[in-house]
């Protein structure tokens, strides 16, 4: 059997593997335009900010052996024309065209089954001076190579256009090297398709720490260039940066010229169309990676979502279906999930968030749970603040986003696990997870915030969120913001408008009849736990319009939870005490 | 509503708060015998080790509250009736008798609903010597105080009775202090009730890389003190152990006095038995954290678990069922899972071992899966074995176990959330998992584990773990062990074994014709992806009996991924390539 695979950095490389060792007589070729094949091109941000200091790390096997030609040609069966282009795609003939870039001379190589794997180009929108020198947008890893290089050179100032995961990946990579780093965003927020606005904002805040300018609502009109081409200036609608290097990250698109060629359907959203065994519209024709849609598991709708692990899934799956067996294997499709890091903050989110959900016609319940990692009595728990999003008719959890120092990327998997398979919050919150101090508070964090949500949807707790506070705050100037925090904490810091009173938890059966009882009240805390009994209290003596506050102020002003601060400030040794915290939000 | 609660340390207090909020009316009353409730016994190897300095962190609220009465009393709405006793429950009357501990009287209180959440004890065997200072069984906070104490006044050595998880958490505490640490443990193995032979074995190997004093198939005879009566020695089946300090860690039993005495009906384990609403035998008395016996979700069947994170998980599901609403809820039962942890090391398991599923009478297939935690690119990967036990019928997951020094308790909550919802490890292979370089390979572990195991029970792959060799090397002398690796890796060492015989994977289609075509070949490499892809070539080439090891060399002698030590070693300049290894098992 001869099989062609066109494209050789994730999936092409990982379906010839499997299908080498579940058919060791089969002839596979990879066709791939670069010289190198199969590298990591994730790790590209790791090796710009100094993670990694050699590139070839990005290139070699565990054993340290460069995955040129003779790797793959010697140790796995498989013949790799590299530094070749396919050109054309003879679905009758059921051949390539294929051309050698050092010789002039094109050849066809005929094929029983054909897989593209020919990924994804960086989109760069046709700005004046885009071809200047210093300007780059990570192609591959020659992008990688001369970035480094100009920081190395002395670059001192960098500016990242899109403020997407891949941005923010390359904003910790500059600041680690002391780079004065912009961010030039044209929507109203970072991170924008990937997270609703209250979370985002946690982002945000952590990025203004480190100084990274960031410019939203800006769209970039040119670059400008020094004497010797070298780019020095950025202009913005909002204003002109000078700089000595420029990262376009604005995102990817499908590479699916081949395909269309050769009269291959394409999907809604421009990539390649394939259905659950990863055929293209021609059966003998496989596609995978970076190139084709994927189905959304929750939405069962397409989506484009090229990344590098859904790329490799794909190129088992291609193997296991050209090379037959009993029955065919499916691809169950993929629910988007992500994770990266800004310095010492994770984040992370799969499924929809709120924003998507809605869009996509659901109708949903959110809440966000600010929790910590560890019990707060280990001196390394850290803050994870999660926002769900759930079905209120099926009770499915739709969503999720997390962002914190904590160990995020834990919760994000259970989470994704659970999503894949149909998980109500219901049963998320009784999962019998592991649980040691150095791995998890007694009831997980993700536990909680599903109780949290739980309590929402029984309608046995009735909160709002901090931009719904916020929005109501600028809408309906007759409420009251019952802040409950003790009177040390109250005075060290609050919510600065006339609608704001203190009053002190331990005696609330007594001041809330001060209150007016038919007025809308919020009642805010530090994380949310202290206002919830506050308002059950309210809610239990008539007070009909009492909602808290979900996250309570740590999340109102998010720069509370960053660079390792307490999430509980100690109470003063006068003050009062207060009813536990972020801990008893567990009991939720 | 009147609501006594007997027991305030996790399951108690929880369902305290909880019927607080849910029912701010409700009237409730917690009885504890000692002075200090809902304190972190789970913290107390941490406390004793030194990563938390004050025990009293142990008993605070994320405020920094004690949780003496008055915590109770002004801030939950709770009464608690510390240093009290109780001595009867009167089901006809509806009473409970209970007796302060300082005063003398007795008297009765009564209830609507009652609540037992009153824990374990430790199992102290009836060993001569057990009342002799320095020995202790941490039962309560007050040993670790004491325990702690010794420490600090220069104990030296120290003896721990049990080799499970709890006797391995206070053996980090006391390595972490330069203690010299004995375990004696009964059976032939350290971790024998949680972990299969081949798992526990990489545990065992570690801690003797410390030199820590394993003593198995051991029994304790007697403690002997000196002449102030400080415990000196432990005398032992397989010899003396001087000693400073004995921590007597063989487990709990639940407490089930008062219910027995009550007439309330126990479970076949012995603790008290509850339906899935945790109500006992008495639909009036709930029960729940360490006192009830527990349903395993994937047997059906009831095991005794007592867990911290369970308790309060228990605590949540009684009082939302005494608070009624619209329906009862239901705890869904455990998969025993537990993470802990010693130095670098992290152990974790839930679901079944290979044994306990036999002695369920489930067909299984199992694997050992030798990965990593990141991309071996990055400096900061590292090692994580795993086994997983699968059900042959329904190709549900029915068991992990995981240990390394990589994240290990990420996998092992993918795994159990997994298990909760029933899943194939069909479905885990394609879990959308979050992926970053800092965060997993680009195939996580999990899903290559899954992948492996897939290969095998669809007869893709032929394979056996390093201890099924091990068997078949002692019984069945005509064989051939196959080490695959480069000759440079060969010479530095292997299994010395006159059958042992080296052949480069480069030119097996060669040489593979001098092996024997009847007889029984073991391909062996270092983590068992070169022996795989040897394997599936004489297979193809007519070998019907060749079998790679799986994890290869690395799990036979597990003090390579010990320490930090690279999990591929990288080849010598001069010697030939080497296939790619542990990265490429996720290609499997």
């Amino acid at each position: 059997m001869k099989i062609v695979i066109i494209g050789g950095v994730a999936c092409g490389p990982k379906a010839a593997a499997r299908i080498h060792r579940l058919r060791p007589d089969a002839d596979i070729v990879i066709v791939e335009k670069n010289e190198i094949l199969s590298y990591a091109g994730c790790g590209i941000p790791y090796y710009i900010g100094g993670d990694i200091n050699n590139i070839k790390e990005l290139m070699k096997t565990n054993a340290g052996i460069i995955r040129d030609t003779h790797y793959f040609r010697n140790f796995k069966g498989v013949t790799v024309l590299n530094k070749t282009v396919a050109t054309a795609i003879d679905r009758n003939d059921k051949s390539v065209e294929i051309l050698n870039l050092e010789r002039s001379e094109p050849r066809k190589i005929a094929y029983d089954k054909l897989v593209l794997a020919t990924g994804s180009v960086p989109v760069v929108p046709p700005i004046p001076g885009a071809d200047l020198k210093g300007v780059f947008s990570l192609r591959d890893l020659n992008d990688a190579k001369h970035i480094r290089e100009r920081i190395r050179n002395g670059a001192k100032r960098a500016v990242i256009i899109g403020g997407g995961a891949i941005g923010i990946e390359i904003t910790e990579a500059f600041v680690k090297n002391q780079i004065e780093t912009h961010i030039v965003e044209a929507r109203e927020r970072i991170l924008a398709r990937s997270l609703d606005a209250d979370m985002s904002k946690l982002v945000f805040e952590y990025l203004e720490l480190d100084e990274v300018h960031q410019h939203v609502k800006s769209k970039v009109l040119a670059f400008e260039g020094d004497m010797h081409g070298n780019v020095c200036k950025v202009r913005t609608a909002t204003g002109d940066i000078a700089t000595d290097l420029v990262v376009i990250a604005i995102g990817v698109r499908p590479n699916t010229l081949l395909a269309q060629q050769a009269g291959l359907e394409l999907g809604e959203t421009g990539a390649i169309k394939v259905n659950e065994f990863l055929q293209t519209s021609d059966p003998d024709i496989y596609a995978g990676g970076d190139c084709v849609e994927n189905r959304h598991i929750l939405t069962n709708t397409a989506i484009y979502s090229p990344m590098g692990d859904t790329a490799n899934k794909h190129g088992r799956v291609i193997a296991n279906n050209i090379c037959g067996g009993s029955q065919a294997c499916s691809f169950p499709g993929v629910l988007n999930t992500m994770v990266y890091k800004y310095s010492d903050l994770t984040i992370g989110h799969a499924g929809l968030t709120e924003q998507n959900a809605l869009e996509h016609g659901f109708e949903v319940e959110t809440t966000l749970y600010a929790g910590l990692d560890k019990p707060e009595f280990l001196p390394s728990a850290r803050r994870i603040d999660i926002k769900m999003v759930v079905d209120k008719a099926t009770r499915k959890l739709l969503g999720i986003q997390l962002v914190g120092e904590g160990d995020v990327s834990k919760r994000l998997d259970v989470a994704a696990t659970a999503m894949s398979l149909g998980a109500t919050i219901d049963q998320i919150s009784n999962i019998d997870l592991g649980y040691a101090p150095p791995y998890s508070p007694a009831i997980d964090s993700i536990l909680s915030g599903s109780n949290v949500i739980q309590n929402k949807m029984n309608g046995v707790s009735h909160s709002l969120s901090p931009l719904e506070v916020a929005r109501l705050m600028s809408t309906h100037t007759d409420m009251v913001v019952l802040d409950v925090r003790t009177r040390g904490e109250f005075d060290a810091g609050h919510i600065d408008d006339p609608r704001v009173q203190w009053m002190s938890l331990v005696d609330l059966n007594k001041s809330a009849q001060q209150l007016p009882r038919e007025k809308l009240v919020v009642v805010v805390c530090h994380v949310g736990l202290r206002s919830y009994e506050a308002c059950q209290y309210l809610r239990s003596a008539g007070f009909d319009n009492a909602f808290f506050m979900e996250g309570g102020l740590s999340l109102w002003q998010p720069r509370m939870i960053a660079h390792n601060q307490n999430p509980v400030p100690k109470p003063e040794p006068e003050a009062e005490p207060a009813v536990t915290e972020a801990e008893e939000l567990a009991e939720a």
